[in-house]
């Protein structure tokens, strides 16, 4: 069995050090807090630098908040990078901005070793239950060879292309996420305005070209006023300013990301940054002043 | 058999009418041109006025562009409102104002006659194969006697609620499809000009949240650069006017139908009024200097 390095043990992290070490894999810890006991008990060596993970471990996971937290534990004093030598692989699982990701890469491989962006999504719940969606870039050799670690991990496995390309799919699925949420909270307000039970007009739309996953899920949340997280939107803020800055980089302009990370801050401002993803409808609701769920205007 | 009176013999009307009369009714026609011959050689019966149409016809459905046309059908000169009585029954499917149509709905049932909106959904694919979508307002009692002729044109068949309620439905429908677009547009433009494959990012974000039934058939569009309609940009933009001349009525605000409204405009200043819906890409692209189809920046 590969030793594993698992950096970053937060919500997301240390479920899944968990499942690694319960697969049988000896794993070398390293938190920006304390190390949970419970990965300790079943078996699991805390190191005292992210360099000795680097040193220990033959596949380094990182799994950290943002992208200046992977630059620091990959290159930071003491960092992975000191730690590296051929044939080691770095597989960065945090959801970071694409364009940085490339300059990581690249770094790495300057001292022999791969590296693969795989972000992740499906949440704590994935995470637990091991059904994560995985979205890889990298070289397929390297893939292919933490593939099984990822099985571990998730279900839905794919290699999108290079280095960088993983983590453009995961930006590219938050920025679906988020406007189809935006799209179900205007037509089912605008509705409910209008007059008619926006529980009826979502069940009219399931059939046809107006379906999607979001109208299923968020679209029942939204009528339901059940907006536990799920998906905070402090989250998905900072997925969409990983976006909006990468558009700025490269030069495209993304109207309606913009529209809805705005659409996101009312939501904050009105004490909703750890409420779900699908209040964004709420947003709309305190412009309108007028609610879904209330019939009428 | 119910004899029926069809008002509006356009793209949509024609193969409609031809489907009732193939079914067995005996069609009473009217259009702002001339009627087609071949409804006429399969037994149609052609009117003076509109006037006519209702004195002869049970249940009068009309077909026409937008809510102007409908008003004047229905209360000008020689109107619809002007040959009906007790037990007969409006049937309204073209797609227009749901506040107008409450209005519409209470002078026809002040002549005694029940009153239906009944827009639909497939275009002129679905409209042939007697495939579309229904979306019905109206009172229960109206809505089970026309059920037989509406199962003649369509499959989908739901009564959403009241007068008004089904043309809300089909305005929601088309926020969705439009912002789905839009979202769909947004997220593959950014993985092209961040130099991922859209056609892979797109195959790896199809099980997921992001999935939805635009991503599947207009993503494909947008890789595949068949821009040709399926719905025309300058229809859509009719659709959305009928939301946001709706949402200022109403006061609810719509930032992202406004926003796709605008891209529609790009794309129209373009040529492209009669380009699929699916071709908003081209608008996020013309901004961009860069097509979906290249990859890398």
């Amino acid at each position: 069995m590969t030793d594993i390095g698992f950096i970053g043990l937060g919500v997301m992290g240390r479920p899944m050090a968990a499942n690694l070490i319960a697969a049988g894999h000896k794993l070398f810890l390293r938190s920006a807090h304390s190390v949970p006991d419970d990965l300790l008990k079943a078996g699991g060596v805390v190191c005292a630098t992210n360099k000795e993970v680097a040193q220990k471990a033959d596949i380094i996971i990182t799994m950290v908040p943002d992208t200046p937290q992977v630059e620091d534990v990959l290159f930071g004093k003491d960092g992975v990078a000191s730690g590296l030598a051929r044939g080691k692989v770095v597989v960065d699982m945090s959801s970071i901005s694409p364009i940085a990701t490339k300059d990581f890469a690249k770094r790495v491989n300057a001292l022999g070793a791969d590296y693969l962006d795989a972000p992740v999504s499906g949440g704590e719940v994935g995470a637990k239950a091991a059904s994560l969606t995985i979205m890889v870039g990298g070289p397929e050799a390297a893939f292919d060879r933490v593939k099984p670690i990822f099985e571990k991990l998730g279900k839905n496995i794919t290699l999108v292309g290079g280095n960088g390309d993983g983590q453009t799919t995961k930006v590219a699925n938050q920025i679906i996420v988020a406007l189809n949420i935006e799209a179900v909270a205007e037509a089912l307000l605008f509705a409910a305005k209008a007059g008619a039970d926006p529980a009826k007009v979502r069940q009219a739309l399931m059939g046809g070209f107006a379906s999607s996953r979001i109208l299923e899920v968020h679209g029942e949340r939204m009528i339901k006023r059940t907006f536990d997280p799920g998906f905070r939107i402090e989250l998905h803020q900072k997925d969409l300013n990983l976006a909006l800055q990468g558009a700025k980089t490269l030069g495209v302009s993304l109207p309606n990301t913009a529209s809805a990370q705005q659409l996101f801050n009312v939501c904050a401002a009105h004490g909703g940054g750890a409420w779900d993803h699908s209040a964004l409808v709420r947003a709309l609701e305190i412009m309108a002043d007028h609610e879904v769920a209330k019939k009428g205007g």
